[in-house]
């Protein structure tokens, strides 16, 4: 195996591992209730699958601070830096199921008919359910949220750090909104919605568990920066991703980005550069636009070093997120924390 | 003056003494932030006004908890009953924060146009915006109600109600949806539907003071029924209000909920009575309905009883609100407090 190879393995065994765990515990901490549908819809996406990768941050870096062997504590009695016990599973799953309801807003928001190999919540229900299904989310994620049992001041802090993110995730959302009917958005705008939009939920993810657990503030705030750091790396690497990555493996067609004109890293480096990004690609649907066309839009981006600039930022920002990951005892669960950081960035697809 | 008008005057000398203290600490609390577009859809709906009732429940409870003159306080630094101060005005917010949220996510389900004499937030905006302003004084809601300063485990009593309140809501949305197909709905489900959408965040209006105070658990409980008990009331008077009040004086058709076959408690009762509610209006607009038709529905209600019914129980429910209130020390508060739910069904329209 070559050392991505091996990487992706440590990373894929390590949400193998507890994928179960994490589904069982969304059941229990989000049963099916009345009405019936209404929880159904809630529902729908979680059942429909995901990866599971942001509660298994939060698994993981509640580990790395327990320093204990991966997998062999009672997630529901973790053992706290105090010697208490608290539900370190149940910030997980808060924070999994605040991610499934910002999919089902953004679905209605962006129009889009597919999530997850299923139909969108609000195609497969309606768009009054899938709302009011994200609002029930919402509420249920504090409420989760509520009962890790972490001394009062921490669980005060988890709460404060729930509502915090989820503010920032709506002002991320209308960024994206605003930049779409914008050609001058600068590559630091654009860096500042990623935050937003995306990473910080992951800080939420590997910082809670420092909350819950105990940690020392320094020790939270360095989490949370390891998690706006993969974050971002993430939402990067999906935008080169997006045109390196032949049609067949990445599941849609190669340069979907560009065709729909959507802002990225990329575009916004090479606009900054003096290309003219708004007439490299002219076809206007991913159906009407060839390989070739693509292959073309590539090279001029190659040239303009918009790539190799959007490769550049997000290492950085792994080896950042990694940086902060020193403030944890050196442990397995540490190390595979690591290799979601190299993962994220190394991933095909 | 009658006992109605006095009681009247009474209600509303409350909520005007107490209105420009909530509304510049709405200012306050949610300030027009960035992105701007997306803070002043949040701000929309709270700007153009509203009575501010929940609010006014939620400064009266502490204050006659507190047993101190109304409006002598200051709200931010309120007296707690362990001697501490707390920020009371947080909770009145947050709860008001919610009620806005409500708002504008049952606009955008239910396709209204207008609300509190403006276009509804999706309409002066669009859909996608006002379903992220909604998304945005969610989160705003928790994080304002994490600025009480209450003593940690009061606060997180607070937060739980609050996130246990917004389920509970979006479980009633669920319901009064369903609820509009069926043609077989129980007194006991519309009530417990009623509870649900509405009455629970008078609940909440009215118990967070008392957890934020420090009050004892039974304190808390009677003024959650208490807010129960008159936000039933005050919904039962709406579905009255509707077939007893001039159309000019109820700016909007008189009837208009038989029109569009909107289920009430009183059609409920009506059919429970063999009445066929169905035929009892053949227009199927508010436009096309004559004085005459409403008149003629109103006569076969007012024969089944129905009318009747539904106004004994919402004096049912004002009584027993009000019974709730003996918890509290004898005081100028405490009856503002009375006369509150005297109102909601004296009220006129």
């Amino acid at each position: 195996m070559t050392d991505a190879e091996s990487t992706e393995a440590a990373v894929l065994d390590a949400i193998e591992a507890r994928r179960e765990r994490v589904n069982d515990a969304i059941d229990e901490d989000l049963p099916l209730a009345e009405p019936e549908r209404l929880y159904e819809a809630s529902r729908y996406l979680l059942e429909a699958g995901g990866k599971r990768l942001r509660p298994t941050v939060t698994l993981l870096a509640a580990e790395a601070l327990a320093d204990v062997d991966p997998l062999s504590a009672d997630y529901r009695e973790f053992p706290a830096l105090d010697g208490t016990t608290v539900d370190v599973m149940a910030a997980a799953v808060s924070i999994e199921v605040i991610q499934s309801f910002t999919l089902i807003h953004d679905d209605i928001m962006d129009e889009d008919d597919l999530r997850r190999g299923v139909p969108a919540v609000h195609r497969e229900y309606d768009t009054e359910t899938a709302i009011l299904a994200g609002d029930t989310l919402y509420s249920k994620a504090f409420e989760i949220m509520l009962r890790t049992e972490a001394e009062p001041t921490r669980s005060l802090d988890a709460m404060r750090t729930l509502a915090e993110t989820c503010t920032k995730i709506c002002e991320g959302q209308a960024y994206d909104v605003a930049f779409e009917d914008s050609d001058d958005v600068a590559v630091e705008e654009y860096l500042q919605m990623v935050r937003l939009k995306t990473a910080v939920l992951y800080g939420a993810a590997a910082s809670v568990p420092a909350l819950v657990v105990g940690a020392d503030q320094n020790v939270v705030d360095a989490l949370y920066e390891y998690g706006i750091s993969v974050g971002q790396a993430f939402q990067i690497q999906d935008d080169v991703l997006d045109l390196t990555v032949p049609s067949e493996q990445l599941g849609k067609q190669r340069g979907s980005d560009l065709v729909e004109g959507k802002q990225t890293i990329i575009t916004l480096h090479a606009r900054a550069q003096g290309v003219d990004v708004d007439d490299l690609v002219t076809a206007d649907s991913p159906e009407a636009v060839t390989e070739e066309d693509i292959d073309e839009a590539v090279a001029v981006l190659e040239e303009a070093g918009s790539i190799d600039y959007a490769r550049d930022l997000a290492e950085d920002l792994v080896e950042e997120g990694k940086d902060h990951l020193q403030v944890l005892p050196e442990n397995e669960a540490r190390e595979t924390l690591e290799h979601i950081a190299d993962y994220l960035i190394e991933r095909g697809y």
